[in-house]
């Protein structure tokens, strides 16, 4: 069993880099109170004893030698935060990494393979795009010069910024090849606090599709505009999101879809509107039905847009596809849990998350533990210290096992 | 037949004050730009030997004697412009108002009432409100010391404007309670142009209501929130925009319903909506189809916030029943056009107009001319100048008619 009183204290400790003043922190990617998470991090990696690596993009390792030389199991997630976030999301699942490995030396234990505790820089996105940037270059999906050369909105690249809090490494990326990844994170979604459940085995990760509707009708007088004459922008508009709803319903998977963004143009009182602007979010789990989801939303605005004489166009913004964790890592969650008597329920990640960069290179899965009401990106986030402390266990165990592989 | 040179001539030179350049004026009420038109038109009113009064809140008579001491017959519409607006919409009232005493004045002819050319101020409230001013303190409806009172974006009252400009008059408001009132205006809509028409019989004009909407439900994440699990102020909103369609198609009489406005929160493509503000525009000539109309939305909102549990609240934002105008000045606007051989449809005003406050002093009625696409308030503004004569034809001879009465 980890060391509870520990984990949380370090969670304190850490959540106070950045502090926001009302439980959350503001801690992006690079900056200089990244840097002091970071030289927090790696004190505690030297005072456990582990070799440290720093790569060229700046991921952080620790490393604990197994018996033998052997592919490593690594675990871990990021210190950075979106602007005004919260305290729990990445760190809890970097810092339980680490956790894992000091229970392991605490009890003068050692595994057949390595054990790895890392932090991966910039996940968050919200500074420098993409997000899940460290994990991505480390999978081989995005080059080391181009992540460095991003530049963020005060057009500082990262690269510069890296170098400014002293984490540009040496470290060629993607030279760790890992046997297998686990990744501890809070649910960030409201199914394992409503349901009452402790553990989540994250199984997939759903695909993500964004797509930007502009609708191009004729703006008129709202009072002297026949019903029949009109060419509403605004009436396609809240047309398209109710469909969009419609279209959650009937696809199948665990399809959700949302229109987050709607502005109407003038946005007068008593004029139809000449013009909307909309987002439509799309995610499942399962790529078909996703591909189809996008589909039928594209037949759908070429049949609205005959149908009410305006001009609909769609511009894709954003696509991921599905991630199907290891199946073996899942069911070696869930063993975890069954073991500590934790309830424990097979999941799906909505949101994005390092794991599903790692999963490019080895088997991987994830571990949730609840969100209260689901919040996150918020100063509000919170998990329950009896939810941290019991995903940590379960990461440990789940890590310890995958390393006597 | 009135002086057709006389009258586009004169919208042009009037067109010239507070011109915007691309065609359109820009003439806020008690502006110095609405001060040097109303000079020119003050002027016009000279040259043609009218009496001429200035009431307290600016309103412009110019009086033609009639052969008794008989309730004269009024024409007239405004000076001011909505900030860009177009140079016919209220110009042409006016200056048709005028343009009909001057043809009689021409040919030597008096009529048994008194006929009189009025310029309203500040019809378009874009710059005081409320709009139509000038005619509701003519008729009673609002105090002239009230309105004198009312402060534009600046902080300046209107009286210190109109004393400015030196249209602080000495009348009292409504001392000339006309026999009957007779407004000559261009549609601002495109039914006249669709169909062709060249004069429109007002019969009547549409009853408004304005309501502001707000959906109070809870932002969440838009990958890891359930469908099952949301409180989308934006799905609502767009179920909202649908309803109000189908409402105007199931509404009978001569129902409008327009969705103009509407903002998401926190309108961020990944984030379920947590609250969106939005306004419908009802109108319709019927004030019990008006009054069902404002119920249905109100059930419907009760019905959706109960559906999604969500909070719905709305607020009235303004409210003016529908007018009918006098039916026998439609019949004389009618027979005014046969006897010109100008196609002439009965039709509904969507639009108020000083008219419909007339309307509450005495027997009134509007004539319409086409819109090109129907487009105004803006620069682009027209309407072919055969219609222009067309209308003011039919002004004169329905206002010569009536005065003989």
């Amino acid at each position: 069993m980890i060391n509870a009183e520990r984990l949380l204290g370090r969670i304190d400790t850490l959540g106070g880099i950045g502090a926001t003043g009302d439980g959350g922190v503001h801690r992006l990617a690079a900056s200089a109170a990244d840097g002091q998470a970071r030289d927090l991090f790696v004190g505690w990696l030297r005072d456990a004893g582990l070799e440290i690596a720093i790569d060229q993009i700046g991921n952080i390792f620790g490393i604990y030698s197994g018996r033998d030389d052997a592919g490593a199991v690594m675990s871990g997630s990021h210190l950075d935060s979106v602007a005004n976030g919260g305290r729990l999301d990445g760190a809890l699942g970097v810092l339980a990494a680490l956790e894992a490995i000091e229970t392991l030396r605490d009890h003068g234990r050692t595994t057949r393979r390595p054990l790895i505790a890392a932090a991966f820089t910039n996940e968050e996105g919200a500074r420098f795009q993409p997000d899940m940037m460290g994990s991505l270059v480390h999978a081989g999906g995005l080059g080391v010069e181009a992540a460095l050369g991003t530049l963020d909105a005060d057009g500082t690249p990262l690269g510069e910024a890296l170098e400014r809090i002293g984490y540009r490494g040496p470290k060629a990326c993607g030279s760790i090849a890992p046997h297998a990844f686990v990744e501890l994170h809070i649910e960030q979604g409201p199914v394992l606090d409503a349901t009452g459940g402790s553990i989540g085995a994250v199984e997939n990760l759903q695909g993500i599709s964004w797509t930007e509707i502009t609708i191009e009708g004729v703006a008129n007088h709202a009072g002297t505009t026949p019903m029949h004459m009109r060419h509403d922008a605004g009436y396609c508009a809240g047309a398209l999101t109710t469909f969009v709803r419609r279209l959650a319903g009937e696809q199948p998977g665990s399809q959700v879809a949302t229109v987050g963004t709607l502005q109407l143009m003038p946005d007068v009182i008593n004029v139809v509107p000449g013009q909307a602007r909309m987002t439509v979010d799309l995610r499942n789990t399962d790529d078909d039905a996703l591909m189809d989801a996008e589909e039928k939303l594209k037949a759908y605005c070429r049949e609205l847009a005959e149908l009410e004489s305006v001009t609909i166009s769609t511009r894709p913004l954003a696509r991921f596809a599905p991630v199907v964790f290891d199946a073996s890592i899942v069911d070696a969650v869930e063993r975890a849990a069954e073991k500590l008597s934790l309830p424990c329920q097979r999941m799906t990640s909505g949101a994005g998350h390092d794991a599903q960069m790692m999963a490019r290179l080895c088997p991987t899965a994830m571990v949730f533990v609840p969100s209260v009401d689901g919040i996150s990106h918020n100063p509000e986030e919170h998990t329950e210290p009896e939810h941290l402390i019991a995903g940590a266990n379960v990461l440990f165990h789940t890590v310890a096992e995958l390393a006597e592989d």
